[in-house]
C-alpha cells in the first residue's frame, strides 16, 4: 500500500510546533476537560479508531463510542501497518465525504521526533489519533443492555483496560465507571484497552446512585463480584446448565459490580446488588486480581445467555 | 502484638551499610544468578514467604516453592499488620529451631529509608524478604500434576504474575516458563504474583523441548491456547457438562501452553501441542490478553476435572 499522495506532500518535522504542544498538552487531565479530547495511541488503538470513523461515515454503526479527529503517523508505522495505510487512505479520500455524515479525517505524516514528542507513551508506537469523548446518555447506552460491566472505584488503569477489553471479548453491551474510578482517558488506561474503546460504548464519572437507578429501570439483574460471598459462580454456572434451581439465573439481563483494588466493594456497593457472587478459588490464592474475577464473571454470563438464547 | 523484644533491640539504620547494598543488588538478575536469591516485596508476598517457612519447619508442607532466607521490616509494616508480626514472632521463636529441619528466621527491623534503599519498587510497602530460588526437577514437578500453565515466552512481568496467581486460584499443581520468558526472580514479576511463588511450584529457563517430553511421560494432554484455532473453549466445557464427544476431554490432566503477547505461540509450540484450542470472542474485541486468557483456559480445566471427580 503506498502512502496517499496528498499526505506525503507535507510532513510536520518540527517538534517545537504548537499544533505539538497541544496534542502533547491532552496527556494531562486537565486539557482533555477543556477540549473534550483524549489520545488513543498505537497501531491497534488507532485501526480500531479509524475503523469506527469509517462505519460511522458510512452509517454501519450507531454505538456511542469516540470520534477520531485527528491521526498523526509516522511513514514507517504506515509501511509496517498496510491495512492501517489502507484505512487511512479510505479515511482522506474525497468520498468518504460524499457519504450523508461522512467527513474526512485531519490526517497527518509526522516524524519520529514528533510523535515522541506528542506521546505520553515509554516507546511511542508510530501513530496517534486525537478522539473526541463520546456524548453518552446513561438510560439510552443500558436501555436495552444484557451484560454490563460496572467498574466501580477500580484505580488501576492496567486492570481497568484489562476489564474493558474482557467485557468487548465477552460481547458485553457497555462498561461503566463510577466516580471515584481511574480516569478513563489518561494515556495509560486508553493504550491497555487495546481498541475496545471504539467498539462498545465506554461511560465514566457515573454516580453510583444513579447507576443503581437506571439498572433497576433496565431490568436487569445487579450482581456483585465479592470474594467474601458465600454464592459461587461455579454453582450458578452448573445451574444455568441443568436447569437446576439457584439463587439468580446468569442467564438474565446482567450488570456486574467490580471494586476496587485494596478494598473490594463497599458495603453501599454491595447492599445494592440483588446478589453477591464469589469466584471459586480452587487452590491456595489469598484472592484473585480484579481483573482476573471481571474475566470469569463476564464470560459465566456471555455463556449462560448464549446458551439461554440458542435453547 | 507487640514486636517481638529481640528484634526492637537493634534496628538496621544506616541506607549505606553493606547489607543495604547487597539487598539492592538483588534487583539485578546477575546478582540473582550468582548468590542463588530473589526478592520479595510487599506484605502479601512477605505474609506467604513466612507461612511457607512455617510450613516448612514444622514438616505440614513439601512442596518446592522459594525458602525465605531473611526479612527486612519497618516497625510501621508490623504494627499495620498484626498478622505479619505474628507470623515474625513464630518465625523468630526459639521454638522455631526445636522443630525436625526447622529454624530461626534472620530477621532485622528497619528504618524506612533503609528500606527504600533496599527495594526496587517505586512505593516500597515497608517489606522485602530475600529468599532462595528452589531446586526443582521437572519430572518431579509435573510427574503427578493434573494441572499446568506453561507460558511460553511471555515478556510482561504483570502477565506472567496474573497468570502464576491464576494457576494458584484455579487449583493448578505447576507453572513452567520455557527460555525466552520473562524473568521469573525480576522484582515487578514476582511483586504481581501477590504471594502465589509461595503456593505452588514455579519452574523456568525450561526448554520447550524438555518440557514437551516430561509432559509427554507424565501421561498429560499438552493443549495450545490459540485465538486461531478452530476448536473453541466453550465447545468443550459444554461436552464436558453434557458428555457429548468432543476432540478432547478437559477433565484429563492437561498441560496448557500459552504465548508470547506479540506473536503468541511459534509454529513449533502448537505443532507439540495435542490440541489447539480458542477462548471465544463473542464481542467485536480482536484478540484477548494472554493473562485473560489463560485464566479462563485454566479455570475451564479446573470446573470440568472437579466435575469428574465428583461424578
Amino acid at each position: 500500500m503506498s502512502i496517499p499522495e496528498r499526505l506525503a506532500e507535507s510532513v510536520l518535522s518540527n517538534p517545537r510546533a504548537d499544533r505539538v504542544r497541544t496534542v502533547a498538552g491532552l496527556a494531562r487531565r486537565s486539557a482533555r476537560s477543556k477540549h473534550g479530547l483524549f489520545l488513543a495511541e498505537g497501531p491497534q488503538n488507532v485501526r480500531e479508531a479509524l475503523a469506527a470513523h469509517l462505519d460511522r461515515s458510512t452509517g454501519t454503526t450507531a454505538i456511542d463510542v469516540p470520534e477520531l479527529d485527528a491521526l498523526y503517523v509516522t511513514e514507517d508505522c504506515l509501511q509496517h501497518h498496510p491495512d492501517i495505510a489502507e484505512l487511512v487512505s479510505r479515511a482522506v479520500s474525497d468520498g468518504a465525504s460524499d457519504v450523508p455524515g461522512g467527513q474526512r479525517v485531519f490526517v497527518r505524516l509526522v516524524t519520529d521526533e514528533v510523535l515522541r514528542a506528542m506521546s505520553d507513551a515509554q516507546s511511542p508506537q508510530g501513530a496517534i489519533a486525537v478522539c473526541r469523548v463520546a456524548a453518552q446518555v446513561l438510560p439510552d447506552v443500558l436501555g436495552g443492555a444484557r451484560l454490563t460491566a460496572v467498574l466501580c472505584r477500580v484505580q488501576d488503569p492496567g486492570n481497568a483496560g484489562t476489564i474493558i477489553r474482557a467485557a468487548d471479548a465477552a460481547g458485553a453491551d457497555a462498561v461503566v465507571l463510577t466516580t471515584g474510578s481511574v480516569d478513563l482517558f489518561n494515556p495509560k488506561t486508553v493504550r491497555s484497552t487495546a481498541g475496545s474503546l471504539f467498539h462498545l460504548p465506554v461511560v465514566s464519572g457515573v454516580e453510583f446512585g444513579d447507576l443503581v437507578e437506571v439498572v433497576g429501570v433496565s431490568g436487569a439483574q445487579l450482581l456483585a463480584a465479592d470474594g467474601y460471598a458465600p454464592l459461587d459462580l461455579d454453582t450458578l454456572q452448573d445451574a444455568s446448565v441443568s436447569g437446576a434451581a439457584a439463587p439468580c439465573d446468569l442467564s438474565a439481563p446482567t450488570a456486574w459490580l467490580f471494586g476496587n483494588e485494596a478494598q473490594g466493594l463497599s458495603e453501599q456497593e454491595k447492599a445494592a446488588a440483588a446478589h453477591r457472587v464469589a469466584v471459586p478459588l480452587y487452590g491456595r490464592a489469598e484472592s484473585l486480581n480484579v481483573g482476573t474475577a471481571a474475566t470469569l464473571c463476564l464470560y459465566a454470563s456471555a455463556r449462560a445467555q448464549r446458551r439461554g438464547a440458542s435453547s
